[in-house]
């Protein structure tokens, strides 16, 4: 299999080693905006040439795997719908897929066959090609979400691609998709960025750092997460996202109530409710 | 120094074999409900000897260290009072510190001389006296809330004595000390717990879970704490955690705003104060 990975870094990277190391691809071709990376992936072994730029590195891949932020894609499609052909299979990494099929309506048109959106549930708090390595995806869950257009053997080539990079995948809409994200890594970090900025506020907020324990650490700990990136992911799955922030507010406001009414024994039922549903299903 | 600790768990135990460590305490008394506990106790060598009555524990004691649960003290201070000197040190070790000076005033009838509330930074999910070991105060943060009757000599006795179990004294006002452990501690376990809470009540929660990745486990943690001990802190800290969550309530409504508007760069810069705050005062 011949593999374009267009976006060199930790995501496209790790891929790009995990395919190496399975050996289901027969060769990796990179793009990046910026040659020195390229290079450096190059002496990684990372990736077998490159190109500068899009459309030269899919002229005859058999797979375009787009690994570039998510506002980043539909000018990326544009420039390479010309080098594209029936057989291509056209995938990506974002974390969230209604925007990115947004994006490959704009810029092809219509979706081609070969389009499978997918979004590997992995990654580190590190970024670039250096962070990259071929175990990234072991056992970690991968999302593929086809969509009416996709056909049998783009879908069955794209799950493939992710098994033999070590990954479990599943399947599921993009709407799915884009909501449950939304609830279980969206929401959760909009939160801490909000409890972290909250505090910073306050005029007291040094002291009041210096005076968190543990738990805090833990609870804040998305809130270094990269900025530009959820900004990004806030604007692009923004309908799963306020709807999400408009459940957590009135789940809020109804715990809220039960402080505010000291009713002891609704509070202590919330708690035990939410720490059974954490431990049951979390770690 | 004869020390009498209330409560022999987790943070009595503790306490009682730090104070053993630094040969600070020249005797330690126990005190709890149940006597194969205080039984536990002496056999793992954390106290000297137990009583099966507060008021006997107490009797003859320099320091009084309340270590149950915060509902526990009123009734426990009522007991204790005929036994109690003018020269008897009260203090505790309760995670909300308004609630146990209402708790005494309401036992003891006025606060006295020796009473100097406290409260350790410090703990761990387990609990029970086989939980205890002396490192746990070691560097941790102790806030002491002296009130206006409290003497200096007793102020700086219970210093010493957390000094001596390793830990790092700090001294602020009873309603500060809630209020910074209202927004560091009890906040973000309340917004766990109606995070984990609001997605168990979707129907499809356990694929909802089942997708989540290490940030949602990082940033749930809290919520799989005590329920019971959480329901207690809720009620007791009531005020200081209502106008905390009020606060929060109004920045995420604000930051809901930003992503309604599609407002970039406000949202990036949201992101980047709460990432340059989080990382200049954590870790």
């Amino acid at each position: 299999m011949k593999i374009a990975v267009l976006g060199v870094g930790l995501i496209g990277g790790s891929l790009a080693r995990a395919l190496k190391r399975s050996g289901w691809a027969t060769s990796i071709v990179g793009y990046a905006r910026r040659e020195d990376e390229l290079q450096k992936a190059i002496e990684l072994g990372v990736i077998d040439r490159y190109a500068l730029e899009p459309e030269a590195a899919v002229a005859g891949a058999d797979i375009v795997v787009l690994c570039t932020p998510l506002k980043a894609m539909e000018s990326l499609l544009t420039r390479i719908q010309p080098a594209l052909t029936d057989k291509t299979i056209i995938t990506d990494v974002g974390s969230a897929k209604g925007v990115v099929v947004e994006a490959a309506m704009n810029a092809l048109g219509s979706l081609p066959a070969g389009f499978v959106p997918a979004h590997p549930i992995a990654g580190t708090e590190k970024s670039g090609v250096e962070a990259s390595f071929a175990e990234l995806y072991d056992d970690r869950k991968v999302i593929i979400t086809p969509v009416e257009e996709s056909v049998d053997w783009a879908v069955e080539t794209v799950k493939e691609m992710w098994e033999s990079a070590g990954a479990v995948v599943e399947s599921m809409t993009v709407e799915k998709h884009d909501d449950v994200l939304a609830a279980t890594s969206h929401l959760p970090h909009l939160l801490a960025f909000t409890l972290v900025d909250l505090l910073a506020h306050n005029s007291e907020h040094k002291k009041i750092f210096h005076y968190a324990a543990g738990g805090f650490r833990d609870f804040t700990r998305i809130a270094s997460s990269d900025p530009v990136m959820w900004r990004d992911i806030s604007v692009t799955n923004k309908d799963a996202i306020l709807s999400n922030i408009e459940q957590y507010q009135n789940h809020l406001a109804s715990l809220k109530a039960l402080v505010e009414a000291q009713d002891e024994q609704s509070i202590l039922e919330f708690y035990q409710r939410a720490k059974a549903a954490r431990d049951a299903h979390i770690e």
